[in-house]
């Protein structure tokens, strides 16, 4: 049942996403020993506005 | 004060996101006994590279 | 694939979190026209220290 | 370490969004005693039919 | 509607919880010209092992 | 800045806790790219009676 929600910023291509799904299962599945089928991974990208460190925007920090 | 967050794939329509907020709410407000006005529901809607299965994302899967 | 995380205040009794997660399973699946056997439902408690309303938690209110 | 995510009605200026990133990084701060380089904020925005009050979208309330 | 969830380290006391809620609500009003009684706070406390930077938990790197 | 939030059955040591946070940095570092010290892992235990699966708990299904 491990559900990982990945929050990150947006910009990256359909095979990066696809790589990030099958490593991050298998680094899962690896330390919980867990079964594949029952690991589900959410991304969700957040555009650089969205996401603050110490107290200002990536966007603004020119990230 | 019941929160209910929904991850779900991108497609539906409104009529059916509707639909889905009168339900679940109805659902929570009969299974807990909670005051209808009390309850809140976020629909989070993710495209099919965003989200992953046994290592692999629905779209790849072809679902 | 839709997974819902409940947020709500603890004290509930297990029969009602069974009656939670099978209530709020069937809303989704009647709206979504989803599989049952694809819904998650994640119920997280929060203390009432945990939950703020207008600015107060719900223990100094009195909830 | 504190991470803050802010759900929130799609909307706001740029503007808008950098001054919730700075007060509610400065509000984490002072109320925990935190250094302001480890606080994370993360915004989701949420169109109106994707919010539910009361078992009603915002947009069909009309809010 | 703001609904603000903040993650943070087990260990505050109650007064401390109290002003956050305080502060984040204030924070969020001034910022967005939401209304306080719309403004929502979850408090998300977890212990050292569970949190983890740069590959370690806070436990384990003595923090 | 990737945040991941990781849930998960309780029952694991710290072990595989720590196992888990080290492993799944090491994905999100090798797909995306990102400095290790920016990344960021949140483990949720959750009891059996709080996940739902096809409309019943783990608790009841005996997982």
């Amino acid at each position: 049942m491990p559900i990982a929600q990945i929050n990150m910023m947006e910009g990256r291509s359909n095979e990066q996403k696809e790589a990030l799904i099958e490593a991050v299962t298998a680094a899962i599945v690896q330390a919980l020993d867990a079964p594949p089928e029952s690991v589900r991974i959410l991304i969700n990208e957040m555009p650089k506005q969205h996401f603050g460190i110490a107290g200002q925007s990536a966007q603004k920090l020119g990230r």
